[in-house]
């Protein structure tokens, strides 16, 4: 499946017409192939690694294109393989006629990731590392950025590998004494095994921990409006989502693919669910029902429950209950309509609020834009709250996830096991285990399957 | 307007989200601007010219990407500036925070095309050049890649550079004259000024005939299919389309923006108009009222004219007169539905109608797509017979074909002038307004108000 004997070649910018548009070839045969269709005076692998040229894309005798090839040599090179950047005029016409040159001329289509992939092959970067560039070019909030760039950057890689040499030095201990397993003697240990693994376990954890909020922040935290029919539930989430509008910075040639229903608040992306059953069926009981409030509220991080100043606190404790949220799942009471009533009974009105509830209650007119900003300042509010864990290395990626609380449970299994004095056989068969699971993330211990899983997922040309 | 002093930047590639993203910056202050956010060791300006560098950009402490940076010392660069390109992971966010991240730092945000016109004003290319390189990076289509080429090559610049130079030699002579107005000598020969005006007013008639052809193969040549309802318009439209879009190579990552109702047949692109008048109104004479008609045909090139076998040749005849077809137009009678004739009978209706009308006759199944391809023989026919200049430049500026035709207006005011016996400062005028207005051209001679227009159409970043 995985053929590095092959020169790939495809499209590495955004598809559509633009100034310029980068065509990248990579693979042994990625200077002689390039070679045939450029107009340059020496061949390709003469100049020297990490220089630009100006020549001409020619099909036998005709020009397609004056362009700019930048020369890189492996392992020098993104994929640590030779490879080609021609950077040519942006249109449409041009980029697939230089594509087509090149496939006839031997290159191959690449697939999805294939680049990175190699790079991930020839030991330009670990499999995370890899999985970060991908996470990388979906950013699209600071805070999801920064995570990616911090994986991109090695740092949970670091972190996985140094727990993994501790074990490493301890299987090997531990292989040995099954070798001599007749004599009874003890290479590894036991004591320090043992701390080893209570740390392993602990660290372990706090990666887990973070996956809650490193999940949310890379898909957008996801925030739902709920409570009774025409109490306001689509003016607040207009009021919301306008204002982001208003702020989003227009630089032009950067025009956003506008995501749906999403706010950046602080650099964390919120992501409003089932805004089509707020928005468009003009809010009534039918639309929605019971059912879909709670289908929503499970789907949600953050519930936004909008109340009238007139309803009671055993309506809301009732809703509330019916909600039966979960440990993770944050809350807020939001009193909307408070234009309607006077100062002074709306202090009684929250006051009493306050004595049936423990959750934040924030008053608002969403029609008059008051105290939205506590609105955003209770959403920044739960995520700090979520991220509990003191490590600065945060896991967004359902696959280490897995792999932790898999190598997590293994470590669980061996330290009960030395414990209760289970064998040398038994131990040593834990220990791989964890030592295979933690091999995984970082592509240590790998196959076909899960780099296909892994790579699919990119796009063309990175 | 044009300021040259500062440095500008923008975004060069397509906008959305791809593998990577590439960001220009131009001008004087464009390797110290750099130097502020990026992590190279030694100053920009202090590594040789055309060298690719990987290093980070650096917001503050904060790692915004590991980027690709190619440096090109003024004057060998596109604009003939100092310019770095920068080649960073091709997020939206990302490209949004390196952009901010220059304009902080005191570049300046590119006008549309500005890149191409500072390498205008620098003198890397004359001004049908660079209107060369916006046409090369629309062109869709074989042909209208080939002329943009050509004129970005500087085929035409030549042509009219040589025809300028002829006369700037007159001209000067002439103005001489006028200096020794009193002594009544002729530095000028008037057989010889002759004779080049001749040849000017027979290579611009050359030019301008040039220019139908190249504005419709720049367009998209504009065919419209007429006929009776329930002729099976919307049949033959459908079966010309999909046709098309069946061979459409289809490299992933190269989708092309369909533009609809458009076919390239032999790398020429032609286009279907008031298609919506065919498809989307189920063939009633209402919809397809002569009116209408009259007005498509006075905007086609190419006019299909489908009748079914039954029709007779005076009602033929009575909607050709009443077409009113222009010198430039092109007629084809479509004789449809030729599956529901006998083939003998086909071939006296066939023959009958060859005898009243001197247009092709092809004799076509819609439905069953039978002889399509003589239809696309015809088309390609047609653009044939347009191209009758023997030049090999072809025209397709409006701007130029303007500025031809005033050129030659002058000159032949100049031609019946020296005839006439004109007066010196009178015949000197003339030749000032051929020269102007072939400098125009090149750019020779040019204002901000001419440069203004030219590159208000430009994209972003070119």
């Amino acid at each position: 499946m995985i053929d590095r004997e092959t020169t790939i070649c495809a499209i590495a910018t955004p598809p559509g017409t633009g100034a310029i548009a980068v065509i990248r070839v990579s693979g042994p045969d990625a200077f002689s192939i390039c070679n045939k269709i450029l107009s340059l005076p020496r061949h390709l692998g003469e100049y020297p690694t990490h220089t630009a040229h100006l020549c001409k894309v020619i099909d036998n005798s005709e020009t397609i294109d004056e362009v700019l090839v930048t020369i890189f040599k492996g392992p020098r090179s993104y994929t640590g393989e030779d490879t080609v950047e021609i950077s040519c005029h942006g249109s449409h016409y041009i980029q697939q006629r230089i594509m087509e040159l090149l496939l006839r001329n031997g290159a191959f289509l690449a697939q999805p990731g294939e680049f990175t992939l190699r790079a991930f092959l020839n030991g330009k970067m670990d499999l995370s590392q890899a999985e970060a560039v991908a996470d990388l070019i979906q950013s699209s909030s600071q805070a999801s950025h920064r995570i990616a760039m911090s994986q991109m950057r090695g740092e949970f890689s670091k972190q996985i590998q140094q727990l993994r040499e501790q074990l490493v030095h301890f299987a090997s201990l531990i292989e040995l004494e099954l070798d001599f397993s007749e004599e009874d003697v003890e290479f590894a240990d036991r004591a320090s095994l043992q701390k080893t693994l209570v740390d392993l376990i602990e660290q372990i954890q706090q990666l887990t921990n973070s996956f809650q909020y490193g999940n949310v922040i890379k898909q957008g935290v996801p925030v739902t409006i709920i409570g009774k029919p025409n109490v306001g539930k689509s003016t607040l989430l207009n009021t919301l989502l306008n204002e982001e509008r208003a702020i989003v910075s227009d630089i032009p040639g950067t025009t956003r693919d506008i995501i749906e229903d999403t706010i950046n608040i602080g650099g964390i992306l919120f992501r409003f669910i089932d805004t089509a059953g707020i928005r468009h069926t003009s809010d009534t009981i039918e639309s929605m029902g019971i059912e879909r409030t709670l289908i929503n509220v499970q789907k949600a991080t953050i519930i936004l429950y909008l109340i009238e100043p007139s309803e009671q606190p055993s309506e809301i404790q009732q809703m509330i209950s019916m909600l039966s949220l979960q440990e993770h799942q944050f809350l807020a009471i939001i009193l909307n309509k408070t234009d309607r009533v006077e100062s002074l009974d709306l202090q009684k009105i929250k006051e009493n609020l306050q004595q049936h509830f423990p959750q934040p209650i924030i008053s608002i007119s969403a029609k008059n834009k008051i105290n939205i900003d506590k609105i955003h300042n209770f959403l920044l509010d739960c995520i700090k709250s979520m991220r509990h864990s003191e490590s600065n290395i945060i896991i967004t990626n359902a696959r280490h996830y897995e792999a932790l609380i898999h190598a997590q449970e293994a470590a669980m299994r061996m330290l009960e096991g030395l414990k209760t004095g289970l064998t040398n056989d038994l131990l040593a068969e834990e220990l791989r285990q964890i030592l295979y699971y933690m091999g995984t993330i970082s592509g240590t211990i790998t196959n076909d399957e899960i780099l296909g899983n892994i790579f699919k997922n990119f796009c063309i040309g990175k």
